[in-house]
């Protein structure tokens, strides 16, 4: 049974406590943060005080994901300020074992993500290390973009390298909504990334609709 | 006479707004925005798209301050989403001329910074196109950190340099509080940013009592 | 059938129009335009401008090579000036589906680069997207090296990965000649690259002599 | 006595040879060639191979502009193909008289170049070591651009530092034209780069012009 | 037949001749030694004096492992200080195949290291040129760090690749002692690296116990 | 009265303790250690371990040079294996304040070293907080180069500055000779590195000749 994570990316900034109560009440587990450094993607947004801020707020489960160069230099503060996942890019770490691994020294669950051009195959190493695979499914860096359909064939692979031999999530960001989400359910998608189609109009209510398609 | 430009570093993010209201109320007339990109600083904070939300929420003066390696490529963004300031960092540029350029284009006014340990000579040849110097006052990263005295020199040096010659406004950013606030006036800083000296209790009253000193 | 793309970077620079007029003459269709940035690779050579006057005199197909570390930023430019091919090199692209969207966005056709080492199982999630795959068959940086041989393999690779499935063209680029261009061919190669065997001696003669070998 | 030296950027790059022999004719001594290493600056024009063919086809004195961030790696590769004047940038050597010393052990005269911005005062411990300091009168990268005035002021604090002491010459790019050039020279310039001034027009009209002005 | 490398990243460094010379003595015919720049790895060891002293010193072949960013310019510079053995690391080489090519050139023996998440797909279009594949079994930066056990599975995958195919050796660092260092033999590894297991106490007598358990 | 640090650099290394023994012997009370790492200067050479054995068989004062672009990243692994004096480089450094402050806060004492073309000018706001200025008297990178002549005036142009009004000491490197020391500590020199004149030959001798002329 696949979960919602709702992108905090899209949220309503200057009342994000109030949204963040929104998400609690219509039943959400996980929180998706997305820290962009302006370097590995072209916008920058967040960083560890917003995630000190959330954690102090809310129960919800922290998915912290680093679009950022150098995200060996940043996991500490991550972990420091509570975040529960933390997921890098393997286009990012010429040392991807060594991140994976001070990740999860810390305590928090340890993720890798793919960019859409990335093949699952560079992670032939790692992969029962991880806690979680994220499938970019648009581009990095902004938020409202177009699902990219053979994304679905990504996820599909990873689901069919994981059979039984691995554990871990299949999780997959970018442009999903109320139409495509069903699919990457059926291949094999755990976690499902929400930004606009959760934030935009009625929160309680999008929440419910999308998690009523993936249950 | 001097004015106060509280930095939103220090503010609650679970209540953006309400924060940014009492500013509103204990007359303060511009916001100093702290950009962090995890690169120029060891630190990540905000990107365009905070600006963006502050700017449709206020009238106060968006004052931008880019701590970031490649402001030039970052220059169009946050004049799209309204500031009305943008200073980048004189260490951060090969071609600051051009990126000062860039900003005055855009409609904005520009400015530079000077970390505490670069001397105001760097900018001898941009000091007539400048709108503002901002002097750093602590090692730019992180809020809470200890004024480093010696800046007040260069405070005056900038004033001095300044004379009948140049139209600049002087900035200081960095350890501001009641009790150093006075002489950094008398040595001729325009713009005081602080931050925990205005977040840190009560908005109003802190933004009052800084008030009265500096004017 | 396999064409012939003329590589500029062997033409005479003092008689550049000259040059390419008899590449008109002698029926070639497309041209192959080198941009090297000295740090993608150990060599410089031409930018926007150059394209721009090729476009202007000629109506060859231009087909335009990226040796670049950062050619994300280029792309507009190189558009704007006329290029009808774009390549970029896999090696260079963190955000390789990006840099792909760019490009077609723009109405060009685009296409990606192989180093001698680079294996196509990188392109995995993008060869339904490319129009081109370009093979290096020397390390990029200089015209006249020595052809690698085992690079008749990857367009075989290539070849079949390709099969009913994809539409991309094969192309080839470095150190080909009368003597190793037919297998090529027969590997599947559709686009084969040639400099020094071109401009070296009789243009007309020598496009007329590969153009022969090809068909 | 100051002298002309046209910037090949704006020449007609389809009848190169054509337009050396008229600068040839009239005069002129000197050509300046702007290498563009698309990091440096945001632009990319030529690299050692033009400036070898133009080696092979006249005696003009070359005087190669090295815009690119790792200058060192090169200045071998462009004394081999015939530079005569080889000009760094202050701003994108960490080792400057290293680079200087390097170019002058191989022979040719070594010029720094300073960004609009740059002060001379960042040259005190080198001036009695190069040949050249060239102010850049505009932020390099395009052909074109308007003239920047306070740069008159840079050419005289250089003539003044130099007075009996130093025997640098002073060479100013950017945006020169008929009008300003006579300025510049009162100014203490020795010489002058021009590009669409000479080459948008009649070559050798246009050099007469300028070189009837400048002495 | 496996060979034991002891690597000299363990070594006495104030006694380093008294420590080679037992090696010799121990009937050890390679030593390993550990270049890093502390930008590749998080530490920085030695560089091409250290590789000139021991090769005067001793006629023990040399294997240069070259933990570095710009393996590229420092090929020369290790051999002309006598290296045998080259290894760079293919996540730090975009120009992977003109790299070992360097190292041929000069008559060294080329190998590729590969980091615990690097798969040995990343290497198959240079697997026919390489003398050595050195599989790191921990992550490259410090001695005495635990060995990744799923290492062994790419040890395994390097010698099934490698059949009657190629001809390289399959080379392991990290991590290892008495009681790994047979499995990893069994898997098909030829030279085995060893630091804190040779020189932490008496270096002939452990040289020749982990010598008994490879032969 | 100036002091003599001989370089290890030029040290025996596979005698390394022979050679520090020798130097105590000669009344020697500071060592200086060169730390390159290939991408600040063109050359490696040690790393923290050294500095560690070294600390562990001498008194000696050791005063570790970080040739380094990112010495930030290396403050604390110095100090833990007991450095004494830890000196970076003004033209590695965007925030040199921050970098100085590290060092003291872990109670080693801070220099700045200036590359031969870089003016003192530049360290105006960091002169009273560093232990030592370090006048680089050849271009960082290798022993046994020719000491630069004019590096007399910045010596006493250090002095002149520093006058009643700092405490810094000003160290030179590079080039030092029995000819050559005397005019410097003439010009205000207090600690004199040399290596080749202390290391070829006669140690002891070479120390005693040189402190002879510097007393």
């Amino acid at each position: 049974m696949a979960i919602l994570a709702p992108s905090i990316l899209s949220a309503d900034f200057l009342n994000l406590g109030d949204n963040i109560r929104k998400l609690e009440n219509a039943g959400i587990e996980m929180l998706h943060i997305d820290i962009m450094d302006g370097h590995f993607v072209p916008n920058l947004t967040f960083g560890p005080a917003l995630v000190e801020y959330v954690r102090r707020f809310t129960r919800l489960k922290l998915d912290v994901h680093l679009m950022m160069t150098n995200p060996q230099d940043y996991i500490d503060e991550f972990c420091d300020v509570g975040a529960d996942y933390i997921t890098v890019h393997q286009e990012a770490c010429m040392h991807l074992d060594r991140v994976i691994s001070l990740i999860k020294k810390r305590g928090a669950k340890a993720g890798v993500a793919l960019n859409p051009a990335t093949p699952p195959s560079t992670l032939q190493y790692v992969l029962d290390d991880v806690d979680i695979v994220l499938v970019m499914s648009v581009n990095p860096g902004f938020g409202g973009q177009k699902f990219i359909e053979r994304m679905l064939f990504k996820v599909a692979e990873l689901d069919r390298l994981r059979g039984d031999k691995y554990g871990y999530q299949i999780e997959v960001d970018g442009g999903i909504n109320n139409k495509n989400v069903k699919s990457l359910v059926e291949s094999g998608a755990d976690i499902i990334v929400a930004g606009t189609a959760v934030f935009r109009g009625d929160i309680i209510e999008n929440c419910k609709k999308i998690g009523a398609i993936i249950k």
